[in-house]
């Protein structure tokens, strides 16, 4: 673990602080005139970077003075590095440029924050073995619980960059083809099972043509998000044999504000567990790629306080994200700067820290009681659902802003019902 | 059906050519200065239509001065019939404005042409009853040809844009995950069963936020194009439980490279096949909603004679891209301008009028003769496929431009062995 790096910005070396001057995350906000402008959180405030580069302070080829990180992320691994390390130097305690910086900081309570970057296409992985155990074990039996090849590839599918949203947008419940085991067709209706999926999103910030090592595809990640993916699973259950979900992961998916860098991550990676067979060499990690993240889930009833219904941690993940990009160019598939990999849901072994409500009340077998007293299978309308992460340094932590949505109540659709 | 409209163009009054002036399908190719410009094929010709809209001949608002038609079709259908309807003037025999259109012709023989939009999200659907009960039949027997859903949803996958080419582009053999019945363990080699898929695509003109109708749905069609969904079927084989195809259709997806908008379709419309059980309100058309599409296969060794493996009809198919877009929406998905949708392969009743190699070899049990003697399984190194469309008017035709592409031998990957 590395220690703090103090900076003269107001509450940035606090314990509490989820923004000391190790994380420098990167997010997007809405300026004095309404324009989006890419920026940095420290402690309370936001560092204004459109503004610094406008002011030709920063020297990032005017890649900064857009709402959106993708243009930066294009310059590649030495600019990354040339932007922490100018910032870090700015924020420092001690900092002979505080004069120059300081104008541009932004009380962080009550800014708009916005998509930090625009998703050019979403991916989504399936590789969290308790995750898999469980679902497997609802819907196959223990014995059958994993696919046969869930060992030897970190299975994916494409899902819908547009329905990405960023933490604090509401997500409305989905209609959809419903059909139980016992109906005899199916019928057009709202979802009566909407749930959550806690993942983190790996952010893919140089492009390939052809297959890469993991080593290469750990290089070309940029950063990392907490993501959300919305899960219809009604919809999922009678859509989804033969070519996976469709609609029911199409509503919404929803990303916290702030994309923490690979770099601030740096300290606190970690090794994906034991493997239980031995994987092909094209997905062979040469060092430890996972991170030691830990997550909870809070489900707040309309009006009422929070829950923590879950706790987990990434590193239970049994394939890292650059095993995924590394295992999604096998085939020669082009990736772009902004392509969104979601992890799978992170479940852990015990039953408070699995990552859906799907698993937590086991398919609505086992309703989760609230602090509130009331009870939940799946998602309610007004339930606001809110997933925090932090790693956790020696005497600070690296957090990425909650990453929030409330749940509004079906809409009516004239003519499609 | 309609009558020819005489043009002055050379070669555009012939039955033979793809290019009437019914047609005027929407392109893009590279201009003297090495730029790509928008364009529209006719007869032998190409029209500049960025020279002429840089001219100040059209009015577009700047928008045909790119090389993308993605900017012109989100000015919405107002702005599409306009552009039809001046462009018809134009070339129509005794106009006019010849003097002026004239010097902008320029011979379409040799001409490089590129990417005719952006693909903004790319979906695959799976739509064809002949193609799905094949399949199904191979895999599950014929009593479980179909999967339950498949009468009541146009069952679709998310793709990936990135990997869409236009017709010419090389398509080099996929590496991937590879496991026989019989072995105990998965290897990653180079794809034994590359194979096509004959589709038709269609591409979204108008953005949508929450569930649209059928009939909303047909009128945001900008047009449409020929798609071939290359597939590695032992790829698939070995991945594609439980969440569907992934790298199997990641390697390239090729479309033609004339956009032939919905306008110019218009008289070949005709109606999706009786539905064997009732479809839900959301997913009934108003009217007909398919195409008259005459389609071929074709397949070229290399340095040999090509051999028509395969003739079929779009008609065929059981589900329309309305009813599929529409199905794309239900649960709020956003769709955006560029969004194209893969028709899912068309196959027809018969062996000979089947859409993928797959189908035609019976999974290679019954390998294909060509012409040339020769026998084909799936493609081999250096063949090239070709597909080719037409739907037939009195006394012309339409056409879409050969969407072909040569498969060159897999490469070997340093360190991914």
């Amino acid at each position: 673990m590395s220690d703090l790096i103090r900076s003269w910005v107001q509450g940035a070396n606090t314990p509490e602080t989820e923004f000391p001057l190790n994380n420098l995350p990167y997010g997007v906000f809405v300026a004095a005139d309404g324009a989006p402008h890419c920026g940095t959180a420290i402690g309370d405030m936001v560092l204004d970077l459109y503004a610094l580069e406008e002011a030709s302070v920063l020297g990032f080829a005017g890649s900064l003075q857009t709402g959106s990180w993708n243009a930066f992320m294009a310059l590649g691994p030495t600019e990354w590095a040339r932007l922490r390390q100018t910032l870090t130097e700015m924020l420092r305690e001690g900092s002979d440029t505080q004069a120059v910086v300081e104008p541009h900081l932004i009380p962080r309570a009550g800014l708009g924050l916005l998509m930090p970057f625009d998703v050019t296409e979403y991916t989504d992985f399936y590789a969290g073995k308790h995750h898999a155990m469980n679902v497997g074990t609802m819907f196959r039996g223990s014995e059958n619980a994993l696919p046969p090849n869930w060992l030897h590839i970190p299975i994916g599918y494409n899902g819908r960059a547009s329905s990405v949203v960023v933490a604090g947008t509401d997500v409305i419940r989905p209609y959809g083809q419903l059909k139980g085991p016992n109906d005899d067709a199916p019928r057009f209706g709202p979802s009566q099972r909407f749930d959550i999926e806690l993942e983190m999103g790996a952010i893919v910030g140089q492009p390939s043509t052809g297959p890469i090592s993991v080593a290469e595809a750990f290089e070309n990640i940029f950063g990392y998000v907490l993501l959300n993916d919305w899960s219809a699973r009604d919809i999922q259950a009678w859509e989804y044999q033969p070519l996976g979900p469709f609609q029911a992961k199409a509503t919404a998916t929803t990303i916290s504000p702030w994309i923490v860098t690979a770099a601030a991550l740096e300290p606190f990676r970690t090794s994906t567990p034991e493997r239980e067979k031995p994987l092909l060499d094209y997905l062979t990690e040469p060092g430890p790629m996972l991170y030691d993240i830990a997550l909870e889930v809070g489900l707040a009833p309309e009006g009422a306080a929070e829950t923590i219904i879950s706790r987990t941690n990434y590193k239970e993940m049994y394939y890292s994200s650059a095993q995924q990009l590394a295992h999604h160019t096998t085939s020669g598939c082009p990736m772009r700067v902004g392509d969104l990999l979601g992890s799978g849901t992170i479940s852990g072994p015990t039953r408070d820290s699995r990552g859906s409500l799907l698993e937590l009340s086991w398919g609505g077998k086992e309703p989760l009681t609230l602090d509130t007293g009331e009870t939940r299978s799946f998602i309610e309308d007004g339930d606001t659902l809110t997933l925090r992460g932090g790693a956790q340094g020696d005497g600070y932590r690296i957090g990425f802003g909650d990453c929030f949505g409330t749940l509004l109540p079906a809409q009516l659709v004239a003519g499609l019902g």
